[in-house]
């Protein structure tokens, strides 16, 4: 088997064997990196079927550690976001589903560029350790429940080659390429089931919704090849989810819905997302019953209580959800006021990044963060905006910063005088 | 201006300026491969338009010196052919044209796996220098009308890089890259028209009648938008254009037709192109009047006397053109007889790694080469092969070398029992 071979016959359009497949991700590392960013966009532009979609996910799979949770009784399901804005549902999500009884392993990454990371938000827990062993991990889950912690291994480090080679050579842009991604990564976790948030807008990866299907579609039919019960939603990021954008903002935001104060978006996605996990662990029959069964939690505090058992077991304070002066506090704050009229649109990724330049995220993976800086956004697309209260407020400690994302801010938001519809936020499931 | 931009760009299948084009093939040697091989796998899949491929051959050609000719009078000819097996129109062409008053600057290449070399059949006359400076050429030229010699200079740096690159990334076939290529080179080498002869068949690198035609109407399309006159003849390749393959065979073939002994699919290749050059420089009305001088000078023997004329002023010994004899001679030969039948086919580029098997070629640019070696091959496509004579013969110094070869070459030709029609050398001209 040559590689030059299996170049050609990509750039000619012809299917790759299994053998094929595992043949060029074996030689990461061997081979020089001319000759994957080749093959890379001839995949781009010839595309896979949804057999080289599936060998090429198993592949990267393979190619490093796999998490065994076996030791963890139950089916262990986990979920995905594609990625977006004010997107905390793992927060309000992972307490929640535990203390329905779905035994929950998540693995969560730090934030880059215009998204939040929940590793980051759950870092702005005074304490909060996110750096356990696979065995401290399992033992946690079967002792309370859940575990939200950062990747332990060495996790489809083929993946990692190819993603980072891709990022340098225009080769991102590829559905096969990007589920076999995602899901290797996923299926390494260990989990014997996953339920995927595919973002579709201005301020997700994917921002047509023919984009989001044609991935959340390819991501469920690796999961049909490699046997694993995968569920996709498409959800709206059209605008933030939630109405903070910030670590400790997102952490409060998370607290108040599990408190039930909060309804709105980011509780519907998240009710969605969880009812999806609950009925792919066997907990609940019907995603009705499964709605239900996670309202009543809230209703009866057990989710809020869990999460803060979750905060307790990873070393972090509780009385941070009862008290939210406990968080660490931004030095100043400034009211954004907008034209009036009607809230048209929002360039969201715009707006991730003003949270990120008041300090709240980063643009490589060893700038530090300000867990309190963020936005908190009091209007929604559709929304009637009369200028009596602030559009947003904005959270920083340094004055230039604010300077900086006001301007981002006001950029990205759209205002209009004619009326205009909301956005449902949950746009359709794909099984 | 970014490189990411620019291959995400041509990924979407959008034109790319003649500024992006400008930049990029800048950015070589600056630039990591990576990045390179990905965008030339996105202009093998999406392709280029005319205007593109003007502007990246024109890239290519200012990347590096270019031959300088005014002090030439007349109008400069070029000849280039995209390679097969026993083509040896130019040393039939170059003396012919010269002897009728076109002044033939010739700037040729070594052979390489199946294809023979100009300099390497002209070195294998005792003496014969092809390393000759730019003012030795032009003057040359000035003074009696001719001259073949290796590349000068540094000609078309950008095209290098690209094309070793493209070698082992599988981003060989791509006609928009294959013209800029060829003609970036040939306008470096400072002519004011081109002759191309691009070959058809199962010895040449275009297999197909499209490609090739797609391949010429490209060079000649290049030609205008530079502002150069191009005549593309598409010639078959589908057996050896002559009956001789090796590099002091193909001398004597050459000096044969010169002669006036020697007419056949070599010949008419070697008129039509060499019609076609006069017609370009201005030194016959039309090809017919053309061809009637070029016959002539083979008639009166001025075409073999600039041949001989040429070998001196290069230092060779143009004795050799008179007495074969003085030639290195093969310590071996071997007659190859065949089953009875018509000849359909040649596996020409089976023929052509036959012959270098022998000796006469070389599969890197720094192995030896035995002048001496090489093939006759007596019958060509639609002849009737009765057994009574051999229908090839091959020369080497070394008998294991003939046994590689004859296997080749008996397993590349096929001859059957139905009557087969001959082959047109010439199929079209594309002006």
């Amino acid at each position: 088997m040559n590689f030059i071979d299996i170049i050609n016959k990509k750039r000619l359009n012809k299917e790759l064997t299994t053998e094929e497949i595992y043949y060029f991700i074996d030689r990461i590392g061997k081979a020089p990196d001319y000759q994957f960013s080749a093959l890379m966009m001839a995949i781009c532009l010839n595309g896979m079927t949804h057999r080289e979609i599936a060998d090429l996910t198993g592949a990267m799979l393979y190619s490093g550690d796999i998490i065994d949770l076996t030791a963890i009784e139950g089916v262990k399901v986990d979920k995905h976001s594609t990625g977006g804005v004010a997107d905390t549902t793992t927060l309000v999500l992972a307490p929640l589903a535990a203390s329905c009884g779905l035994p929950v392993v998540k693995m969560s990454g730090r934030g880059l560029g215009h998204t939040g990371g929940t590793l980051d938000k759950l870092e702005s827990i005074p304490g909060f350790n996110i750096s356990l062993t696979q065995e401290e991990a399992v033992k946690q889950v079967n002792d309370m429940g859940v575990v939200i912690m950062g990747q332990t291994g060495k996790l489809c480090p083929a993946d990692g080659y190819l993603y980072k080679l891709r990022d340098v050579t225009g080769t991102v842009q590829s559905i096969p390429l990007i589920a076999s991604s995602i899901m290797s990564k996923k299926l390494a976790a260990g989990t014997d089931a996953i339920v995927l948030d595919v973002k579709c807008g201005s301020g997700a990866f994917m921002k047509s919704l023919d984009d989001a299907r044609a991935l959340a579609a390819e991501m469920v039919e690796i999961g049909k090849k490699l046997k694993r019960s995968v569920t996709a939603i498409i959800t709206d990021m059209n605008q933030p989810l939630g109405n903070n954008i910030g670590n400790t903002l997102e952490v409060i935001e998370a607290a108040e819905i599990l408190k039930g104060n909060l309804k709105g978006d980011l509780y519907e996605v998240s009710l969605t997302l969880g009812s999806e996990m609950l009925v792919l662990g066997g907990i609940a029959e019907s995603t009705e019953k499964a709605r239900e069964m996670l309202d009543e939690n809230i209703k009866n505090g057990k989710g809020l209580a869990k999460f803060k058992e979750l905060i307790v077991r990873q070393g972090g304070s509780p009385y941070v959800l009862d008290d939210y002066s406990r968080f660490k506090q931004p030095k100043l704050s400034k009211e954004i006021y907008l034209d009036e009229g009607y809230v048209h649109a929002f360039d969201t990724e715009a707006v991730g990044r003003a949270s990120a330049a008041l300090g709240a995220g980063r643009t490589s993976y060893d700038m530090p963060i300000d867990y309190s800086a963020g936005i908190v956004v009091n209007y929604r697309i559709g929304d009637k905006y009369d200028k009596t209260a602030p559009f947003a407020v904005m959270y920083s400690d340094d004055k230039d910063k604010i300077k900086d994302a006001e301007e981002i801010f006001t950029e990205a938001v759209t205002i209009g005088a004619e009326k205009c519809d909301k956005i449902n936020p949950v746009i359709e499931v794909i099984r």
